[in-house]
Formats: C-alpha cells, structure tokens, sequence
C-alpha cells in the first residue's frame, strides 16, 4: 500500500513527537485599559521564552519555568517584581511547578526571592520535600546558593499607588502549561497572592491540585482567580479530571469554572492543555490575559 | 397500605437524620509494641470526646475537632503535645479542618500553638481565609485571643529520645470524618509533619484535596502517610471522588492507596466515610491506629 507524503509525515509524527505547546496566563480580572499594552508585550516575550526551550529535544518543564521567570521579572504582573503587597505592606510570594509524571516543588510565603519559580524547581529537585514555606524556604535558599534579594526591589511604584488608593480583587497570578515534542508536560504557576491578604495567607496558586497540577494520564492546568475559592474545590486537578468526561480541553475548562462559581461563588480562569495537545482557555472574570504558542504558528496569538 | 413499626422507624430514621458515625486515626505506620496500649487508650478516649460532640443535635464539625483536640493533648501522637522535631531539633505543626459545604481552615509551620485544629477552625470561622501558614498564623491566633505556648511544651522526653535515636518513617499525623444526625459531614487533620523534616516542609495533612477533604456530594477523607505522594496524586479528594466509582467506601480506599502506591511508592492509609455512612479504613503500611464509634454500638471499637 503507497502512503503519500503527507500522511506519512503525519504518523511520523504521531509516532515521533507530540505536537509542541505552550500556553501562559497573566491572571484574570478587570485588567485596566492602560495596562493592556505591556500585558500584550509581557505576554509575547514570555511565550518567546518558553517557546525557545522548547526547541529540538527542548522540555517542557524548562519552558514552563523560562515562561514564568520572564512574566516574574517583567514588572508587569503581581508576581516576583510586580508583586502586590500584603495587608502589612509586605511581598509574600508563592510558587508551583510539577512534571507529568507527578514531580512537584513549591514554595509559599516567600519574600527575599526574586524567581520563586526557580525556587520551587529547586525544591522538587534538590530536596526530598515538594512544599516548603517562610523563612525554611529561604534557608533552603541560601543552601542552594540562591541569592536572597531585599524584598523592596520587588515593590513597584504602580503597587505603592494601588495600595495608597486601595484597590482590591486584583487576581494578577502568572502561569504556564507546555508539552513538549517527546511528549512530556509541565505547569508552573507564580503569584503575590489577593491584594491585602493577611501576613501568611497561601492561596491555590502552590498548592498541588489547586492552582497547579500536571499529570501525564490527562493533562495540565495552571489557574488564576479567588484562591480560597480554587482550593475548596481543588479546582486545577477537578479540570484536568474533566478532560476524561468531556469531549473536549475547551469544555472541561468552561465546566469545571461554572462548578466553582456555583458552589462557591469565586471567579477566575484556566489555561488547560489535554495530553494529546488538545488546550482550553476560559476565564469567568471580566477578562484575562492569555497567549498560546504552537507548531505551525508562525508567532504568539496573546489576548488581554 | 399498613407500615410496620421497624419499617416506620427506617423512614424516619432515613427522612429526618443520617447515621450518627466518627471515625479516628492516629497515623498509619510501625507502630512500636510499647506504645500500643497508650495508643489503643487514646484513640478510645478521642472517639468518645467525638461521640459525645455528636449526640442530640451536635455537630460533626465539633465532632471531629473534640477528637483531635484529644488526640492532639495526649502526648501519644506525632501532633500537637507528642509532635516529632524537625531537622533543627524545632517543632513546626500543620492542620486542616473541613465540611461537608466546602467550608475550609488550615494552618502550618506554626511552633507555638498547643492545639493547631482549633486555630484552623478559627482560620475558617473568623478570616476570609483558608489557610495560614507560619508567623503570620501565630499573628492571627493572638488577634483572636489564642495563647502562644512555649514551644518547648509541646516536646515530649520521647521524642527526644528518638531524635537522638535516628528512627524514621513515623508517620504518626492524627485525623478525624464524622457524620452527624442532620446529615453534615466534617474532617480534621493535625500533625507534626515527617520525622526530621526540613525547617519550613508542609506535607499533605493541611493541604485540602491531599491530606484533608470534605464534600457533601460524595464524602469526607483523613489521610496519613508519606506526605509528598499524598500530594502528588491529591489523595484524600481522589478517595472522596472514587466513591462515585467504587461500590463501597473500603473499596474506593484500597483501590486509591493502591493507585498511590503504584504511581509514587508511598504508603500510609485512609479514613474514609461516605455521605450516607458507609465507611472505609484502608492502610498500605505495617500497621494504622484506628478506630470507630457509631450509632447502634455500645462501645467504641479501636485497633493498633
């Protein structure tokens, strides 16, 4: 039997590489006009980033951490540099990452590291914990030989203003999911946390099965939104269960959203990427901002 | 149509209350000769604390608090007085309570809190939080009229010995699921984290979903164990969801330990107890105290 070329190249792939990926998110909710711009541009550079390490043999968990380390560092967003300040005027940051095959470092309540995201890989690959909090995770730090910052140099002008002028539900959480071309998958999440939060307070966002959750038998999810809302429906993993009842990653993002609203009232969003490579993006805020990165594409699509 | 006394007496019993059940464990591991009269005693007295918690119109929420507060004061367990020392010789405690409506507190990496399940029960009562970890928790105990105690209290000469000795594996986390007489259901978890953990390590008991979880809709998990597999699979909520699947709760815990095993090689073992009443205790390592006081019974029922 003659096989064409292009039905070849399909098994080719099939058999040889999954389809490359990358999805991030930089929180969702009532983003303001002005800051839509440098979201955009955030967004572009970060799938840039991931998308880079995901070249040749690249993985996912590399594309997933440089995604994030780049929204960290931007400024932009409310986490690493960029943070929103707790309700004694303080950062404390909180972070997640976790493989497939159900490999996973987190860290919360951190407030002298300018990359928790890189902390969070350290701790899942240096140490025989997944989780660690406050001043343990910074003696860890120190440990690793990361070097702790001044928590001032993660306070922006734009933050120092917003908490003069007290605005609140700002869900400004940053994260990204990849599958990579030997079909590995990984998610990363980064966050400040709610505006205001009381010293100490964690939400979804490090928490395995809440904010962040990865596993090779479905999929991967990083999600944004009303943390305490998030964790009592443990609402990353209760998606990426959904991509086993429903047709589709779209639909099992926007169902599992609508159960959180309906049983606990909070809002927020997901990006979701099924095993096969099949993704969804929903959001039950007023907006979110989102970008994909994919084979085939020829530059990133990011929406605010 | 004639109903006879019995049949009308089911129906009532069915239509206006659910079986009255509390359920305990006091961790899943090799539990030493020595100590298993203290912890056979112990979990009797924390089942009829409970028990008495739930008679007439009493609450599972305070059920199953009474019985950890017990668990936690006795001296016996890894969990409040008893607790293991960390890596810097340190006692840090985690906590998590739970009901049925989702309605959620925990707290960790708090030394100097005698009973860890009653500030968790204030986390969810009195803040708009759900969890609280480290010196921000104990800045919330003392707005809430919470004494500090010294956290040198909660060490006991065991467990000094043991530090010294170098024993490992003990995983001796306390927890409770209890279903009331107008059909709500609570969970709580409370422990000292693994033996010699590093300072700042929170592990699954007061991660909702992982070591702790309570739903209405299908029912309510106390997890025990190697902390960093619970989280990795989310266990306690993937036992509540397996009681959808499975025909009965024994079952959904033992096929879930067993998924738990196979995917992480860690062990430990569940309380697990069903939105009607039908109940599970499953455990994958040497041994597990528990024990079990419900309506119909004369007296609790406990094994080490």
């Amino acid at each position: 039997m003659y096989i064409g070329k292009a039905h070849r190249y399909k098994i080719m792939n099939g058999l040889m590489r999954r389809m490359r990926i990358i999805i991030v998110h930089g929180g969702a909710w009532n983003i303001p006009e002005e800051d839509k711009e440098s979201h955009r541009n955030s967004l572009k550079e970060a799938l840039a980033a991931g998308w880079s390490a995901l070249k040749g043999n690249g993985r996912a968990l590399d594309a997933v951490e440089e995604a994030v380390v780049h929204m960290e560092n931007s400024g932009v967003f409310h986490a690493g540099s960029g943070a929103s300040l707790n309700s004694e005027q303080k950062v404390e940051l909180d972070a997640a990452i976790m493989t497939g095959d159900l490999n996973l470092g987190a860290v919360a309540g951190v407030s002298c590291i300018k990359n928790p995201i890189s902390l969070a890989r350290y701790v899942m690959e240096n140490s025989k914990h997944a989780l660690i909090v406050g001043t343990g995770a910074q003696i860890f730090a120190k440990q690793q030989g990361i070097p702790l910052c001044d928590p001032d140099e993660l306070v922006t002008a734009r933050e120092r203003r917003r908490f003069k002028e007290g605005l609140e539900n700002e869900f400004g959480t940053v994260g990204a999911v990849a599958l990579d071309g030997n079909g590995n998958m990984a998610v990363a999440t980064s966050t400040s946390g709610t505006y205001k939060k009381m010293a100490g307070r964690v939400g979804d966002s490090p928490l395995v099965g809440c904010g962040t959750y990865a596993d090779k038998e479905r999929g991967a999810c990083s999600a944004t939104g009303h943390g305490e809302s998030f964790m009592k429906t443990v609402a990353a993993k209760t998606a990426c269960d959904a991509l086993e009842k429903e047709p589709d990653a779209q639909t099992a993002a926007e169902k599992t959203l609508q159960m959180i609203l309906k049983r606990t009232g909070g809002k927020g969003g997901f990006i979701l990427l099924r095993k096969d490579g099949d993704y969804g993006i929903a959001f039950t805020t007023p907006a979110m901002a989102r970008g994909v990165m994919k084979e085939g594409m020829e530059a990133p699509e990011v929406s605010v």
